[in-house]
């Protein structure tokens, strides 16, 4: 360096923490959470990350040890007004109707050809069930992928008429950097399809398909055109939802989270053993509660209900999200 | 750097270079596989990656694609004379035999606590599969890690006389590093169960709980004591054997390996899938040929039996290592 900027640099310094602009400028720069406003669930955030890598803290966490798992559905991204996947495998009943004359006559297969989502959603698991195994089924892994692929580069959702994968919480996304740039290694751990959420999580979260956990069907291996492949098969293998979280954690990881994040009663058990993790831990829920920029629903909402997982938050004093004033924006920018 | 030093240095480097004994020095030095000797087997490794590690060469594949699995029983460690999961199961059957004193009359158990072992092995699979399921059970996956961990502090190879995990083969330990030297993911892919391997697996091959993938039973979460717990029931949930090594491989890594490695016709499958990446994989298989140090055993063995999937690497060209004349050494030097 040469002596004159040496001596620049020092007399600007000088200057700056005279005028006292210094701090807020460094700061602004270095929030690894600029869309959180400054609150109790920010600061909630930073105080765990900075206490579990403190290397001679009493709270110090080995970078191996550092998990974090995050729900997808309304915790990631949208879930309202039905879940993506579920937006996708009744486009798929309709692409495929005319395969399956029968389907006209067959609810929930009938109501979803005709356009009544209404109708469709009121049969509840039992008819999403069938939806989904008929459309997730009876082809290899790589054909299903194309048809994700493909659906994820054109579909819109309803309401804000733009991509699905543009439907993810911006803060969100900056928390799951912030604990990676922090030795975490970050995992989703979802009721969603296992196969079809590798289609974007990385692209989208950063996070590897390893790294995702999720419901999965059964696949068997055969030879399929003189080659081998994958067939999926119309059988579910596991759930990975309420205390199927925890079980799937348990199978995938083998090693217990120290944070968890999740917006529904679907994860109140993951969140209650992430809790059971005998050092400090994490325990997070967002809660929507901004219908302009988004949704409100919790506790009796159809889709991504949180009463339960709210009451033992309260009680428990997790870190409650609450969207509409802890987030400074919800999606990223346009690109 | 004093001024002396240097020049010391450059003298130092010039005399070896006109001695010529430098590059030999480097040489030994750099081998990242100094167990294994010079041939085909070790040249076919270094050789594959090299290619797919050539950034602006044909056959490059990204880090995040440089997905690497191992079988473990007679891949990794010692297999023979029966599986370590094994030994480790009828242990725990003698160690419970005075709670279960229905097993005296009762087979494969009988044999067991009679320490019959021939007659035990005789019952196959489905004698294995009653005894593992029995004392795999009916405790908190804490309970069973601590048991588990206990043991492989303890138990002895019965030829070896020492710890199950003395029992790595070291040219496989380098072969691991190599490839996560040269950014490659190591994951296990076992017939084994995969809470009995995750007690050792990462101190012993520095594989990460989340990387090995195993036969599974079913965990069931429920409140234990008062704190939630996740309990061990009698019940398959996935076999990760033969077919079911692509199967576990799409479902826990959700990714396509491009090197396998395997020894026995329960890995042929996962062989096949590999060979199937569309690009440049590798594909190889330890032949075990080495009674003095190891064992002899490939397509009469009842434990590891390597027929078929000899004939298919013969055939196409795989990598089948000789352990006696690849492995300059088969263990790891006493620490």
């Amino acid at each position: 360096m040469r002596k004159s900027a040496g001596r620049c640099a020092v007399l600007t310094a000088f200057v700056i923490s005279i005028l006292g602009v210094g701090a807020t400028a460094v700061q602004a720069k270095d929030d690894p959470l600029p869309s959180w406003n400054e609150g109790p669930a920010k600061q909630s955030i930073i105080d765990f990350v900075t206490r579990v890598t403190e290397e001679d803290g009493p709270d110090y966490v080995r970078p191996k040890d550092r998990i974090a798992t995050f729900d997808n559905d309304g915790t990631l991204w949208v879930e309202q007004p039905i879940y993506t996947q579920f937006a996708f495998a009744m486009d798929q009943v309709k692409r495929q109707a005319n395969q399956h004359p029968e389907w006209s006559d067959e609810e929930p297969f009938k109501s979803v050809i005709a356009g009544d989502m209404k109708a469709a959603a009121a049969m509840g698991k039992k008819g999403m069930v069938e939806i989904i195994g008929a459309t997730h089924s009876g082809m290899s892994t790589v054909e299903f992928n194309d048809i994700v692929s493909n659906w994820l580069k054109t579909a819109k959702h309803p309401r804000f008429e733009t991509l699905y994968t543009d439907l993810v919480y911006q803060p969100m996304l900056e928390l799951l950097d912030y604990l990676r740039a922090n030795g975490f290694k970050t995992f989703i751990v979802s009721g969603g399809g296992v196969e079809f959420m590798r289609n974007f999580t990385d692209e989208t979260y950063g996070i590897p398909p390893e790294q995702v956990i999720g419901s999965s069907g059964v696949t068997e291996y055969r030879m399929w055109d003189a080659s081998p492949a994958l067939i999926k098969q119309p059988k579910v293998l596991f759930v990975d939802d309420g205390p199927g979280k925890p079980e799937g954690i348990n199978l995938f990881i083998g090693n217990q989270p120290i944070l968890a994040f999740g917006n529904s009663d679907g994860d109140k058990e993951m969140l209650e053993w992430t809790a059971f993790c005998r050092r400090l831990c994490f325990m997070g829920l967002v809660h929507h509660t901004d219908g302009e920029r988004e949704y409100v629903y919790d506790r009796d909402s159809a889709v991504g209900k949180l009463d339960k997982a709210l009451d033992k938050a309260l009680a428990k004093g997790w870190t409650v999200v609450d969207m509409k004033n802890d987030w400074k924006t919800i999606f990223p920018p346009e690109p």
